[in-house]
């Protein structure tokens, strides 16, 4: 019998641990679980008197294992005595609604979802069933899916960085969009996305931000993205689905990425990607070019003569 | 008659519309709108039936129109009955002040102001006429002119990233000084700009920062510049006016950057730019300069031997 | 006797001033401070008729000088009428509690801290004595030790981006550690600090966040390092003691920096680094081969033949 999940060098006999990179293989051979998820070839480095959990896919078995034993918090329905609903919202009875929220006028909050406090539901603005939106999260002229996720300090649905440069200054082009965010999105802490210009920005089913992200206006991205810490993407650049983001990567607008596409960490792209494709630097180019400039580099370098 | 505003492709007949980025032309061959504003070469693109609105400038032209249509909100007069304003505060009777916010003592709020939720003005902060200031905003030690906007979550005026090393650790620096924001400044959401630390920093009057940004104690900004999504201008340094800094752009402490120079996005700059120039890399250089780099790189791999 | 500190160009007979950077030397030829912090070899440049007080350390200095004059405000002790505290939280009477702030059940706020308004202190939280926590931050499996900095809306505590790649789209990996932060560290406003995932994620004391800092989960930073703003740091990876990151610098995840390593601003770091080194560029390598490859490069373009 186990009583809980916990790190390889934390665990004991009566927890379940779980080895899923390399580098710790050092803290399998020294680890005091009671057993261990592992792939096939990690088994005979279990310690005896562990049981070895054999699977090919250690993270989803560790995150199904982890869930038996650490389930979410269930919704405590209700509207906090601070928070703020006004006429013409719809709160789903079953809802939570967190301190000093306020909901305004024409919001929709769909069943089960936990709105954490000072979060800044704005008018119109609906939230499918079984979101969870954490504390000080702002939104405005957005439109949420079934289980969403966003995290605190996320930022939906401003008006964008748009404006016209002339002999009087800049003059703001009205933002009239709205952002469209699809199932199971989840999005990072303090995270910004801006309301489409014209059209739509809009988030596909299963993808997920980091925190710091940056997403402008009129951005489309597909199903099951990447989007890494800190990442920006700029105006009306399109993502199909699948597409991976590293870090700090950066996205001039207009851009199509293909499908598929992995952009490296702090990579700089200035042009559209085929699907697939596999992109590093600034300016961005294909992984294997990237890696053969630094060498090369390298290279010149040692040899100066 | 036109009864509103649409993009290309969702327009209609009772639509205006615009064409300002030539990869967009294929939009126009097949869009439905009564009218486009296009520049004058490509009036021959609009349809048969729509009329072609011609000008030199399409953003402003856009800018004007759908203002039209969709005119700003108008402020509602009034401090929202969750609010709290300190004995000592001065709110004009025709600033909307939103729920929750908090004005505290001696801080001023102009003619026809509108205040979101959650906002915090600190002692003494004055913001002037017309401002908008968006839900979860922080403000203190801050002077803003007229019409400036503050999108969610902008930090204004906490103390920057100032300490003497000592044997015993780190030392903060007492940060002294203001934040100045001159007329028609919009800082994106979650933007940090840190007070300064003797002087102030300063930002002037037309400048426009986008989401993310990071701006450094002392730092002086001029008018009318543009700064790109999570740039980062670190402290003490100068931009003389109409700058323009690209994304994720990071320029380092002390700087003197002149009038109308260029920086590229991710660039590092590293050192003082002259008037108009245009800076790309890290470190950053001339942009021929960065290109032919590029280029030799590229021309040097393709050909190892 | 002096009446207060300014910068060297805004100093009068009854200021204290200082310079701790020659670029500003001009400034200190023309100052009309009473009394000038400098080091001993600026003693000459000192105007006559200013006092010249002269330290190795004019940083520090300067910092002792202008706490002098200008105090941190005391604690009002004292919660806000609009604040919420839960059953369960414990405030210590000395503590002040801003307006809107909510102490969830399980809380605990120690001595003479100063609890800033709209504050969300997570059930079981525990901030130590003298903390400061600026507007709109939010906490939560989080503990504090004493004397702690949190700037405007910095987020620590939520879960990191975790999750396995299913057939199914991806699957959340629960995240149940905590966030650990040691004796007087600061951490920057807007800056995002994920809670560990199976560990902790742990900041030593005396360590400085600057703005805009992304640390992932399981992140373990050693004492007194400075991490400038919009660094990025990934998740499992560890920094020791005195670790210097740059403004914007990625380091990727499960890295081992060693002691006193400084990583240069933008630097993209992906792999260890030994004690002391100093990395540049991205990806990462150490200073000196990084500044003969910016020459080579330079070299090479200037003279393509």
């Amino acid at each position: 019998m186990f009583s809980g999940v916990a790190p390889l060098r934390a665990a004991g006999p009566n927890d379940v641990s779980f080895l899923d990179n390399r580098r710790y293989i050092l803290a399998l051979d020294e680890t005091a679980a009671g057993a261990v998820i592992v792939t096939a070839d990690m088994c005979d480095r279990v310690p005896v008197g562990a049981i070895a959990i054999v699977t090919a896919t250690v993270s989803e078995g560790w995150a199904r294992v982890a869930e038996l034993f650490h389930p979410r918090p269930p919704t405590k329905p209700g509207i906090h005595g601070t928070a703020t609903v006004e006429e013409g919202a719809v709160v789903d009875p079953s809802a939570e609604i967190g301190a000093y929220t306020l909901i305004e006028a024409g919001a929709e909050i769909g069943a089960n979802c936990r709105i954490g406090p000072y979060v800044s539901v704005g008018a119109g603005v609906t939230i499918g069933r079984d979101a969870r939106i954490g504390a000080h999260v702002s939104l405005s002229h957005t439109h949420l899916g079934c289980r969403v996720t966003l995290f605190p300090g996320a930022r939906i649905g401003q008006e964008g960085f748009g404006f016209a440069t002339t002999k009087a200054g800049f003059l703001s082009i009205p933002q009239l969009g709205r952002v469209m965010i699809g199932d199971d999105v989840e999005i990072g802490a303090n995270s910004t996305v801006d309301r489409g210009s014209t059209g739509d920005t809009i988030i596909g089913a299963g993808t997920r931000l980091d925190n710091l992200v940056q997403i402008g206006h009129n951005v489309r991205i597909g199903r099951c993205c990447v989007i890494v810490a800190q990442a920006g993407i700029a105006g009306s650049t399109v993502l199909e689905d699948f597409v991976q983001v590293g870090g700090q990567a950066a996205l001039t607008g207009h851009l199509h990425i293909g499908a598929g596409a992995r952009i490296g960490g702090q990579a700089g792209v200035i042009g559209d990607a085929a699907p697939g494709a596999i992109l590093m630097g600034t300016p961005a180019q294909p992984r294997k070019a990237f890696y053969r400039q630094v060498a090369t580099l390298k290279r010149l370098t040692r040899d100066p003569g």
